[in-house]
Formats: C-alpha cells, structure tokens, sequence
C-alpha cells in the first residue's frame, strides 16, 4: 500500500492538510484525489473540525497532474484507473473527471477551506483550490493553467469557478497563453487575496483560521459558506431572499441564534452550543446544485 | 407616533434621505424598513427626484438591527410586530425578512441610488446599501457583515448581491470572519468605490448626482439602470440583445431619442422632456424578477 | 462601392484589422458593422490565423455611431437601411440591434480577440470590444458609454457583457453618468489589462497574441474561450464539470492531447497537429447559447 498523500494534523479546531510527496512536487495521482475527496466527506459530520488548511510541503503545493498515469480520463487506462475511475462514477454517459469529481467535494463542505499555496501550483494543482474559499501565497509560489500548452482543456469545474472568482477577461488570459506567472501577479488578478514572505504562510493561514473559529456559530459559517456560493447559482435575487427568510426565522429559534443576542446585549463573547453534525437546519442549500439530469 | 426614522430633503433634483436617530446610532426598526420601503415605492413616480443620496446622521450610517426589537423575523413577536410582519407578507410560505423586502424595493428603483457612509455600516446597516448603485464611504466608517458572530444568518438578499458586487472570495471571507473593517479594507476590495475625507463625503455623492442630472435622460437611466442589473439574470446575452433591441428602436422614435441626436449634432446640451412617471416604455424590465412560485 | 472600412494583415498567425476611417473618427456604419461580422464567421474557417488584433487609425479606436445615418435600428430608414436591416434580421419580433448582432459574433469566434484601443473609444466603439477577450489601451485613448446622453439605451449585448467584464457598481456607474473617463481609470476599472505608451501599444497587444500563437494548441484555446465564456452562462458548476469530463476524455485521445503528454515528457516544444477548422470536437460548446425562443 502507498505512502499517504498527505498528512492531517488537528489542532485549536484547524485541521491543516500537508501534501507528503515533496519529491514527486506532488503531483497529483488518482491515489490523492480519492483519499482527498474521502477526507473533505468526512469532515462535515466531524465538529472537532472548524476549518481546513490546504498546503504543501516543499518547493511546490501540487505540480499538477502525474502524467506517467496518463491523462485521467484517458481513453486508455490501466486496470486499476479503470476500478478506481469506476468509484468516481460517470456523469452524462462518460467517466468522470476526477479533479472536478474532487472540486465539486470541497464546494461542498460545510467548512471554510484556506489554501496556502506554499510553492508552485500548475493545472489541476491550481484549480483543485478554486472551490475554497480563502486562498493566499507565500512569495515563491508560481502559478499556471497550462491546459492548453498540453493540447486538452480546463478541468476541476474550473471552467464554472474561474471566470467567477478572477472575472472572465483574467480567466481567458491565463488560459489563453498557458503562461506562468508569479504570486504578485496571481494577487493583481484576484486569484489570492494576500501574498506573504514563505516563512509566514502558516502563520497567516492558522490566523485567518483563527479569527473564524473564535467568533462565529459553526452553523451560521457553514449556512452562510453554502449560501453565499449558492448565491451565485441563482438568477433572480428573489431566491436569496427566500432562502434568507427561511433562515432567518429559523435561526432566531435555535439556541445559537438566541445566544447571539443574548451575548450582544450582555456585551461578552458568546457561546455558540450547536453542532453542525447534528443540527444543521433544513434551510442550508445543497449546494453545488446537481441538476437533474446529471 | 415615533419620529420619523430619516428626513428628506430635495435640491436640484437630488432627494438626500439622512437618518436621524444618531443616539441609536440609526439603529434598523420596523419602522424605518417599513417608510424607507413606502419612500422607495414613490419616488418612482415622481420627476421632481431623478437621484437619491441615503446616509447617516451622527457616527454610524446604521448600527445594524435594533436588537431590542428581538430579531426581525423570530418566532416569538409582538403583537405590533406581528401586525407589521402582515404588511410585509410572506414569501414561499414564510414570514419575509424585512431586510430583503426592502432591499428589493431600493433594487427595484427607477432613479440612481448613491449611499454615502457617513459611519459605521453592521449588518442590515450594510446589506440594504448592496442594491444601491453607487457607494462612497467617510474615511472613518467601518464596516462589518457579522452575522455569524450574532448566530445567524445573512439577509437583504445579499447572498445574490455581495457575490456580484466583491467577488466571492472576498463575499465569504468578510461573511465568514464576520469582522469589523475600516473604509480602506471597503475600498480594495471593492464595497464601496471612493473614500474621502469626512467633511467632503456629502459634496463627493452631490457631485455624483449632479453628473448624473445634468447630462443624461431620465428616462435612458430609469432603463439602463433595470437592463444592467437585469443582465446579471440573463443566462445568455442572446437575451439582453432582445431587450436592448427593442429598446434602441423604441427609443429611436421617442422624444428624447430624437433630442439626443440632434443636440449632438448641433453641438449643444440636450433637453430631455420625457417622464419616468408617465412615458416608461415597455421595454423596460420589471427588474428583480419574482418568479412565478415565490 | 465605399471604400473598405478596414484592413486585415497576417502575420505569424496573427490577424490585425486596422480601422481605415480616421477623417471620420472610425465612426461605426452599417458597412463596418456587416462587413466585420462577414470577417468573424469566415475566420472560425481559417487555421491561418491565430489570433484576431482589432485597433485603429488616427486619434480614435472607434467613436461611436455615424448618427448621420440616423439610429440604427429607428424607426426611420432610408431604402438601403432597411436591406441591410433585413440581411441582419429578426430577434423577438423587432429588427435587430446590428451592434449586437457584431458582439454575438465577435462572442463565437474560435480565434482569441485582442482589442488596441489606440485612441476615443465611445458608445458601439467601446461595446462592440466588451466580448473581445483582451483589451488593452494606449495611454491617450478616452472612454465613454454615453447612451443616457444621447436619450438611448446600452447596446451590443453590453448590457450582458459590461457587468461581468468590470462588476455591477463600475457599470452603472459609467452608464448612468455617460461620461468620457481615460485610459488610467478604464484600467482601474478593470475595462483594460493594460495601458502602454501610445507608439508602444500595438508591439503589446502582439507580444501576448504570440504568446498564445507560440505554446498552445489552437483546438485547446478554441475550445477553452467558448468553456470559459459559457460557464459564465452555467447555473451549477455541475454542467461545466459533464463539459469537461467530455472534454478531456476526447482530448486525451487525440494527437494534439498526445503530443501534450509527450512533448512534456521528452521536455521538447510542442507541435500540435490538430485543426480548428476540420477537427473541432463536438463537446465545444456552441456559446453564446440561442434560447429557443429567440
């Protein structure tokens, strides 16, 4: 059996993910997408973690896809590609692409994701993190969606998240040339939202991190983490507006709802008692939506 | 009878709406929702207003929900409250968030809306100003969308307008953290357009209207102001270019069509005679859609 | 016959159209428009070209209708107007806005657009470039969307395409003021990517045209601008992950996906075999969707 693709260690509610495989530049195998999809199923029913790290160890976070695997989704796979192309299932009659098999997971946790890009971050490397929700870089980390200079085609869903998160004119230029470029130019495009020397990444990270967990309601940061993301597949803004209306009246029943009055009137930090394993209301969307005929 | 929650004054076509309780630091009631909404609603049909600047009195723009009211939408109101929730009526089966009923009706506006913060913006005092059109903000005012600090959920439709506005990234990071932030941190990452000093901030939003007056048809902006926002609903562009096809050749024929050209082509300011109240075109979209089964 | 209202050269695979009408400012005619739309579908068909740089002559890029011709699109129109108009066709019953008509087109093309805008862009001059995928601004150029002061509406699609390419607030700010902006504050605004020297603005826009011409595979950039701007289109990000799963199951199978893996392997520039004209694969969408109805 492999080395673990990366390890996960749990500390002040923060599980921080390290990808292990420094030597490979951890690139991205079938081995890691699985175990990583299995990791981001299981946090959301586990209230010991409030939010998840994402990073690397060495000189890159994820250098792409391991092509000595072939491409993933090839025409031609191994026995084993095919058994584990086989969990990953298919959608609209062809095998599913197993790094948006792994970026619709991590849209889908009720949790906040950070990715600290320690180090290069190069196709699937790269838009594997566009579904978190906070995502800052050390300053060597370098950055490209190289898809084109590999004669095949944006993937990771990247093509629903990337015009969204960095606007359509940036998301075209980088795909368009392939090119890479460098953590500033990642920060002037919107794609990170703080670049930091290399020794303070984790640091910033845990204290993102942080600020999170010692304030808010678990539920109302994993309500408002769907809908706000949710948000964004809707047409008109009348949706939201149910949605909210629904949530609203909801939460103002729930002990967390009452205990964040109580603890603004009292002027003291509050206490929030409910479980996002447990008590997660009915209202939260299920975001990303599936559609019916996928 | 309570005072009234703002005053309203109106010079060279410009209606200021300033609230005008600074020893609640404007704190968000039924009341105020319930006039703020009836002054949007009517000022719809009245020519002599063709921009509205909304701002503060005192050190806050708006504190956020007045939480001895007990959270706007809870289960357990008072009679008043009720009677008040009635007015609002009800959305999808439940009581609709005052917040979003009224975000709506200022989405809803055929005339610009520039808030100008003249201090702190929390909560409600935030998410009403996102349907606005335009945002400017006192060097001292400070922001904070601290829902999941209070247990709850976000409101005023601003899971569909923040997104659209700041990015998502930026959307979840304020959301999540639900942390206060000064104007700068408002300007880079795009809530408000221009922060100025405090005693220029009223001059600044004039200066904008009048620009807005002193040029254009009331009537162009009634429109374009609908199929803008309106255009974040359209799927496909194929849809805008209907509207905008009708609406050229609508406006081609009209009296301020005609007066566009030819005071372009004599080299003088335009006189626009069209109404809003009474010339509106078909066209125009009844923009934020309500669908059919809300 | 009028003279041609631009030019085209080749070279290196790259494409520049050249406005050739600067004693008229460039100024937008029925010509220009069908005869560039006639440009656009014919070069889908052309692997010789690569890349499309559209710039012009003179002080101005484009400024705006030649409302000597009276409204495109009004009620009133001379023989000729209505045969154009009726070459240009229908869309819900009304004669088609002939800006929009161009934006659509300009919106499928296969081939990466770069507009130079090398001087006054202003109303269909600015538009018409909103669905071009870079654009890029001579320090001299000057902005304006000035329908609400002409006593019109948005056109060219522009009401779709303005608030994704540059946000809600920086559109109807600009279209409700109408007003002539420079180059500094379109880049600001996010309208253009860069701003260069005039004398250095056309060297520009073809360094990143070979940057693209260079490294990538020609089906992999058609494919990839119609994903990106059709995930624009997309509710949940699901749809794009059943187009790309297509997409890279078919790639992975073909000689340029082939000649991707193996020129990274063997660390050697790629030489992608595939064409655009006789190889496009069936799983690219064919954006901008036409609802039905329209």
């Amino acid at each position: 059996m492999p080395d673990s693709p990366f390890d996960v260690s749990v500390q002040d509610s923060v599980a921080t993910v390290t990808f292990t495989r420094p030597a490979t530049r951890n690139r991205f195998t079938m081995q890691m997408c699985l175990e990583l999809g299995a990791f981001f199923d299981r946090i959301n029913a586990d209230d010991e973690i409030r939010v998840v790290i994402l990073t690397g160890s060495g000189s890159a976070f994820c250098a792409g896809a391991d092509l000595s695997e072939g491409f993933i989704g090839a025409t031609e796979l191994t026995a084993e590609q095919e058994a584990t192309v086989a969990r990953v299932g298919e959608v609209d009659g062809v095998s599913r692409d197993p790094g948006g098999w792994l970026a619709l997971k991590i849209a889908r946790s009720l949790k906040p994701v950070i990715v600290a890009f320690n180090g290069d971050a190069v196709g699937i490397g790269v838009t594997m993190a566009l579904p978190a929700d906070i995502r800052i870089a050390a300053e060597s980390a370098r950055f490209g969606f190289v898809f084109a200079r590999r004669g095949i085609v944006p993937e990771a869903a990247s093509t629903w998240f990337l015009p969204r998160l960095v606007g359509i004119a940036q998301a075209v230029e980088w795909v368009m040339t392939g090119r890479i470029f460098d953590a500033d130019e990642a920060l002037r495009g919107g794609l990170v939202s703080a670049v930091v020397p290399d020794d303070q990444l984790l640091d910033k990270a845990r204290a993102l991190a942080a600020e999170i967990v010692a304030n808010t309601s678990a539920i109302s940061v994993a309500a408002a983490r769907r809908m706000l993301w949710h948000g964004l597949e809707l047409s008109s803004p009348w949706y939201a507006h149910a949605d909210e209306s629904h949530g609203m009246r909801t939460m103002a029943g729930t002990p967390d709802g009452q205990e964040g009055v109580l603890s603004f009137l009292e002027k003291r930090p509050a206490r929030f008692p409910m479980s996002v394993a447990d008590d997660l209301p009915g209202f939260v969307p299920d975001w990303p939506t599936r559609p019916d005929e996928l």
